[in-house]
């Protein structure tokens, strides 16, 4: 089908992108619900994340590693996995067994184990070797705050250590990290880690449409997101390209009929 | 099947229907999944829109069209796309667009565009030149609320311009128009928007359960309801015929056993 | 293919389980998602609950119900539709037509009905010679709420007449019976629940995540949980693995690397 072009639309990038990242969380989808999710959306994804440890459970993971690769999106695997492995000395295990089964991208965190950030880039290191790498910043327990400088300084140093783009923390349910407990947005958080690793490196981990919004608003339609449920990847494009009522700004965009 | 019998349930009209219509709000499905909606729950769907922008990104468009003209349902246009393309100077393209790619009806709204009412009217009339017309009352931010008095003039205004039915503003969150920000009803708009069309030309948007009951309880099962997520239909008809608890008043209905 | 092994993880009982039940609510899902979700993940589902009417108007019921029976999951008539056919005298029609389409199992409730603690037991009675029951305590009304003493003894005396399991209400939405209106724990209500049963024969309904988090991290990975959506059951299975950041304890698992 040949799509409508008599609107005048943002630029949004195109695939394969470097920015204007969509990254999906995915808590467990059928293959088959995958499948469908990517015939009709692929050309908006570019990293499919097994959400924490359900890739370690999940028969169906060859079908749909095949399927993304078949779909030229990056297969990223959940960084609490790897950070359950590493807390059992089993990090080499968990990311030989990535490799093995097909995963090209693997997500570094230390949300939930007592790493330090020495800890944390040495595992970076180590996994950039052999995968694309998203580290992700900030804690998942919301008593757990870090300070708008150390969110700066491990943004910037995530990335010299070798990470691809770093994640900032949000969870499934965004009331963490670069949020508050009600989803409202910490915007000193967000500017520190954009001051730590530049727009074009920082994903932002954003599974409210008010979140997104926010940030597309701010940062314009190529901002990169994280944490999309498959099937609101075509309502997110919409807000991107400024086709929904939140981040459509029609007093700018009025022209006289 | 031959389903079951041994109820008493609520009259409840059938289709084609004039009252007691449910209206899907699509944020993006994919073909496979309205395929599976449809031929489980198509007898009590009437009214399928698409989203806001979602029909204009969505290459699955001609496909999903077909479906809902083989199972006796409108197919309509989101507002949003035509206010954003009003805004542009594009209505008549879009509303060609919408008739060449096969919509039988479209929904005229001035929720975020900065529309008069004597603009909106003008759209409507062209519109209803060509497609079943659902024009929609209310603002999608929080911030500008109509009076009572408002709701009525422009439904009544809305019908007399040409509309078919008068949808009430309440998104997919439920938490504007005829809804305060924690999703409570404002009885006082709901009464003045029927006073201004009549019972059987509103339609409810009604994303919420609670949203929904309500409306069923205090008009009966054949209110029309409208923002319906495709995969809830089975569950709404449940409360329109008094299948859940929060619609089965048993004390009404108790007779000795 | 084969699952990785590399990992530590917590005991889980199998399939057929007497403890560690899942209990899936299903709100009306079309045969082709109910398919894949079982394709992927029957091993974790125990029972499958058609939840509140839903059984009633459904057209692809005698599928579903020969899909469960295919994967050894006991399929369960919804309380609330009982409850109605009892309060229009109309109980044993239904329990009559449940046994006739193909349930094996039903749930026995008194949260709508006017029904006495005896006449729940004589209904219960009744459906325990052709079912497997599950009683459930607690009221769907959240302005009723009972002492945790009419727990215990509700609890109890449901499986002395003859429940197999006893589910705790939380509805769809976990804010009545063992929750507070905002979804935290009435920890004295779940104690007199356990009290009253015994932790393996309760059936926690637990909706949300923070529910299931909590309940697992008290009672353990093979507690008994309801009402949940079948789409999230893997997401669930990670939870009670210790292998989501809620449920894994990694100060205790830590073993230097």
């Amino acid at each position: 089908m040949t799509l409508p072009t008599f609107l005048s639309l943002p630029e949004r990038s195109t695939k394969p992108r470097t920015v204007g990242l969509t990254h999906v969380l995915d808590k467990g989808m059928t293959p088959e619900s995958a499948q469908s999710a990517l015939a009709t959306a692929a050309r908006f994804i570019d990293v499919w994340k097994f959400g924490w440890g359900t890739a370690y459970i999940d028969t169906a993971l060859p079908d749909k590693l095949a399927m993304l690769k078949d779909y030229g999106i990056h297969a990223c695997l959940g960084g609490t996995l790897l950070e359950i492995s590493w807390a059992q000395g089993k990090a080499q295990d968990c990311l030989d067994w990535a490799a093995d089964v097909g995963f090209d991208t693997v997500e570094v965190s230390r949300g939930v184990a007592p790493m330090t950030l020495g800890d944390k880039h040495d595992l970076l290191r180590r996994a950039a070797a052999a995968f694309v790498v998203l580290s992700e910043v900030g804690n998942k327990d919301p008593e757990k705050v870090l300070t708008p400088e150390q969110w700066t300084a491990e943004v910037a140093s995530d990335l010299t250590a070798g990470a691809n783009w770093v994640i900032t923390e949000g969870r499934e349910s965004g009331t963490v990290g670069i949020y508050r407990a009600d989803g409202s947005i910490r915007e000193d958080v967000v500017a520190a880690a954009v001051l730590g690793g530049g727009i074009e490196r920082v994903l932002f981990e954003a599974p409210r449409k008010d979140q997104q919004a926010w940030l597309i608003r701010e940062f314009g339609c190529d901002v990169n997101l994280a944490n999309i449920p498959a099937d609101e990847v075509p309502a997110l494009e919409t807000l991107r390209l400024g086709l929904r009522a939140d981040t459509c700004d029609l007093t700018r965009q009025w022209q006289p009929a």
